[in-house]
């Protein structure tokens, strides 16, 4: 492997030049597996220990030293490769989670999993949100990261034209076990320490609270997530 | 502070110190206040910076040197107190989460903060889950740490004396939306990787699944957790 090559893989660890180019890294066996599979069209490169996903020839064999060199894990996993970001098609109908500002990058990738779970049709960030496309986030986003059409915005500019009911996840909002919620709908998730920002409250057509039974301050950002996203997607059972 | 002092706290990174001394550490202002309001009883030592906690005459004043050294954060934060590991009384009512082997911190200590929230009686790790005293399981537990019973135990001995009806989340089970939930039960929640381990499927009377609606391959642990305690606690509305 080129010295060059090298360089150009570890040049994505920065979101810049992510950016710049439309690439990022995805790394392991099976997520690697599944580009080659689902997206080949995505695949810019891959990169493969000897013996590796043999059945695909257009693999760069590389050795253990260089795939050390090239990985953002601790332990690498056998196989890395260098991907375009997936285009977004824009989407009108559904459901839409938008992230004012998630900065934890495992966190985010915990809510791309969940938003390819429950079938969210699009992610809208905000700037300030952690890239979904760094290393962390990707690792915790596991094939999702492929899958989960993921936009980053001025949430202002966004809820301006937006015309489906918002609802939003507060501390003094509506029992959510109790509250209809719509299909076609966008669900607002604040930072994990601040919550939603003030400019974007006015926003909100629902405010949805999950009941505490028990003592706890607050919930992660992910799991509360998780909790209404299922709370969203159950109401198609009754 | 004493060069003893600071190797004393320094060795509650160590599970097997922690075990033998019954002690372990939580950091940051404003769990240190916790403990000292609502859990003094278990207060060993507390350290914080000049000026801060002002109104806790017991507190032992270090510079920030100090803390940095006796600290497991990247940026310690003010305080740091050595609390004892709480006692917990045998419970035989509600809701109890059996956890086969989490083996991340971060997870497990998001789970003891989604126990706290959803009032989950006890939770009952089986001996090879990871440290709920350990720096990282704290941090992510927050206060939940002081206020959740936990207790390690051989799940197979534990599931032998249980009298409760036993749910498990499994691929193949019941959609989780659509059964009845009873209110004095146990849940078990598998590994990260492997889900619940062999010898334990024969405990389980009632298999659950969260149904899938995109393409995920599975969801995080924690996150799973949180969705499933919340369907539990959701029956109270109904």
């Amino acid at each position: 492997m080129s010295i060059n090559k090298i360089k150009w893989v570890r040049s994505l660890r920065d979101k810049k030049t992510r950016d710049e180019l439309g690439l990022f890294v995805v790394e392991g066996e099976k997520i690697v597996r599944e580009v080659l599979e689902n997206h080949p069209y995505l695949i810019d490169v891959v990169f493969a220990l000897e013996g590796e996903l043999e059945e695909f020839p257009q693999i760069q064999r590389i050795n253990e030293k260089e795939l050390e060199r090239i990985s953002n894990l601790n332990t690498p996993n056998k196989a890395l490769a260098v991907v375009r970001k997936p285009e977004n098609t824009p989407i009108n109908k559904g459901l839409f989670l938008v992230l004012d500002t998630i900065q934890d990058p495992g966190n985010l990738g915990t809510i791309l999993r969940l938003a390819d779970w429950f079938n969210v049709k699009a992610v809208i960030c905000s700037i300030e949100t952690a890239d979904c496309f760094g290393p962390k986030a990707v690792q915790a986003a596991m094939g999702s990261i492929l899958r989960v059409a993921v936009q980053y915005s001025d949430l202002k500019d966004w809820f301006e034209q937006n015309t489906l009911p918002v609802y939003g996840a507060k501390l003094d909002g509506q029992n959510i076990y109790c509250e209809s919620l719509e299909e076609n709908a966008v669900l607002i998730i604040g930072n994990e320490g601040k919550g939603i920002s003030a400019d974007l409250l006015k926003y909100i057509s629902h405010s949805l609270t999950i009941p505490k039974f028990g003592h706890a301050e607050s919930l992660n950002a992910s799991v509360a997530t998780g909790i209404i996203l299922s709370e969203f997607k159950r109401r198609q059972f009754i």
